[in-house]
């Protein structure tokens, strides 16, 4: 049984303080094995990566060739139904709209000083998106990934998968090509992630990597930080639900088990101000693993992370929601938009009663790579700020360089930067 | 004498290469050292802190306490001249006022398939800003951190800054309290890292850390990420100076050495159409040198990574400037726009003669926490932006769910992720 927490009782604050502060993930060490891989792979080159296919994906790059290239690409989308590859384009589409609107405008303006000031937005030159492969390769999170960047204006965006045992999923490829990916290579973990941030022969190296990926690739991209940029590290996915009882436990369940069958490490929890209609939601949860396929995966998600909180009052909601900053946050009730005026941090908000989390996942348009762990407290989803940069304008003239002069020589002083005001007095002839 | 290359020259290539590739850190491997620190604050809290600040900045916190009161703020502002208080004020105007133009749009729109989208940007909650004792500290890293933090509407703005043998300088505190820091305490180094990221008895968490620090304070970030949020990990400071000969070789030098003074690995590179106005600029720096303060950093950061670069024709920088992707790119020519339209990767850019690099950072109102070390290429300047974050908003009814529902069905079969499905399908009674 999942947890179950009641404002009424004495213990709720250490029993909600205790649900915060679960740790879902294990976090191995890998530390030093990818700082060596990642070193072997920058000295190396493509020798390094090709050993490490071979020992990790028991693939032969030298038989397939690092490169997935156009005619397999080409392959792919053949390969998936018409039905599939309309709705990848029905989700590029809406993404890419979406996304279009988040371009950010550039400043120009001159202040009281006379001074011209402002900045301009370009886009990062080349990215590298991390996809994983095996059960996790969702072609979802190509688009979701490589979408953004080409509406930024990427100039080239790399995909990296890794091909355990030769295998790869049609739709990731398919994804790749309807997204507009420029180059796709059949390598993963921690040498694919060395191989984009320092170059190899075959892959030039890119100015950014964002991508989820395992505690390997995860460690890679914190060690490569800074010779490249990176997106957060994603941890495993969850949801709040805030329903009243004037809903369809039927709905609230699947909704539940939508973020459960994620990952074990995933974490569903409601929260009502009714405990009838909790008893209905955690029924219908048990009746609906019963005939769900990952039903391995859900089921221990549920029950070793998933919770159900009831409250006396859904207005008590808000605090308790902040504090648990979820990446997820479904608001079923019947004025959704007045309770999330009252919310600060969640990756993203779903309104009312017809809004699973689900339809982000793919069709929305809105971005499903979203802050998880608590990290929206802090962070945002993915976007297309992700893959631009800002740089800033300056200009002064005689006149508006004498006004800041002053001010300018003080704090040089100050700060023993006497170069500094040099700088400024020698143009001012003082 | 600093490195000359002329693009005449035929090792041109390979020489501006080796420029580009030129360490000017030694990274010390002080990880382990940071992990112990990190676990021992988080476990013992102010206990550890008390420890660590005695060994390190030989301070006894229980007979100083570890909060630094409005009272010693009040004292620190005292103490400073009248001048020093009105350039404080001054510089945290305009940067107020530039950096309130930073404020970003919220969005809400109801698309073509009848879906209510958007986002919603707020605050982070809290922040930590580390602040470099000794030598280092400067009141203006203070207002460019804080300021921005406080524009953005950050509830709780934390600042950190080591006292080590008890000596603070007063315009660090005093520029804390212009910029409207609400909490100082006396610790740095990592354990002040670990303490803003988990908090002690005496210091609550924050929910990011910002500000420079040296290689521990680096180290701690970064294992703090994720945990936290951090901003970028600056290196040391750079410029590139493009001028042509109708320039005052004073001026260029000066600017050449306000970076340079700043650290012996700060880098200072001039790119000149004139091999004679560049032989002036040269012997102006070592003019200038002889009577600079602090010349004993600024002669080893020009002589170890200075450089002079004479090329054919200034229309051929843009591609080098690019690669070098610098902090600071002045632009001493005759019709500086035209120039900067054809760079791509900077973190700020001065225009015209009359814009040394040193109005930018202190009163120009734009932030001086650039990106380093080639960076510019994927990240940007500090902004109101690093202090905020965006909630994505969404809402269908059952005639838009309905229009999502197909292919949000098709895509989570073709993950696997049934549960996923039937979330939307139980809403749609299919």
């Amino acid at each position: 049984m999942s947890l179950r927490l009641s404002s009424t009782e004495s213990d709720f604050e250490s029993r909600f303080a205790a649900l915060l502060a679960t740790k879902r993930e294990s976090s191995d060490d890998v530390d030093q094995t990818v700082r060596a891989i990642v070193a072997d792979v920058r000295a190396r080159g493509d020798a390094a990566l090709a050993e490490y296919t071979a020992r990790f994906d028991r693939v032969d790059l030298a038989t397939v060739g690092i490169a997935i290239g156009p005619e397999e690409l080409a392959a792919a989308e053949a390969e998936i139904t018409e039905e599939q590859r309309a709705a990848l384009a029905f989700a590029k589409g809406r993404i890419e709209s979406y996304h279009a609107r988040q371009k950010p405008q550039d400043a120009r303006f001159v202040d009281d000083a006379g001074v011209e000031l402002g900045w301009r937005w370009s886009a990062v030159p080349s990215v590298g998106l991390y996809v994983p492969g095996g059960t996790a390769a969702y072609p979802s999170s190509v688009l979701m990934n490589a979408v953004p960047a080409k509406v930024a204006g990427v100039d080239r965006v790399v995909m990296v998968v890794p091909t355990p045992d030769g295998a790869i999923a049609p739709l990731v490829l398919a994804a790749a090509k309807i997204a507009g990916v420029d180059e796709v290579y059949r390598v993963g973990g921690a040498q694919a992630v060395a191989a984009l941030a320092y170059g190899t022969e075959t892959i030039a190296p890119v100015a950014k990597i964002v991508g989820p990926g395992n505690a390997y690739v995860a460690a890679a991209k914190r060690q490569v930080f800074g010779t490249v940029g990176i997106d957060m590290i994603a941890g495993p996915s969850e949801v709040v639900v805030v329903a009243d009882a004037d809903n369809n436990p039927d709905w609230i369940a699947a909704d539940l088990l939508a973020q459960a069958e994620h990952d074990t490490a995933a974490q569903s929890i409601l929260i009502t101000d009714d405990a009838g209609f909790a008893d209905q939601v955690a029924r219908a949860v048990e009746a609906q693993l019963t005939t769900l396929p990952r039903a391995a995966i859900a089921a221990p998600s549920w029950r070793d992370f998933g919770a159900i909180i009831v409250l006396d009052d859904l207005a008590d909601a808000p605090p308790l929601v902040d504090r648990l900053a979820p990446e997820h946050l479904e608001l079923a009730v019947a004025d959704p938009d007045a309770l999330a005026d009252r919310i600060r941090h969640a990756g993203a908000i779903f309104l009312g009663a017809y809004t699973p989390e689900a339809v982000g996942d793919y069709v929305a348009g809105s971005n499903h790579v979203l802050p998880t762990a608590r990290s929206a407290r802090f962070s945002s989803g993915l976007s297309v700020l992700d893959f631009m940069k800002r740089t800033s304008l300056l200009r002064c003239d005689a006149d508006s360089l004498a006004r800041l002069g002053a001010a300018t020589r003080t704090l040089a002083a100050a700060e023993g930067l006497d170069a500094h005001g040099r700088s400024v007095s020698v143009r001012l002839n003082r």
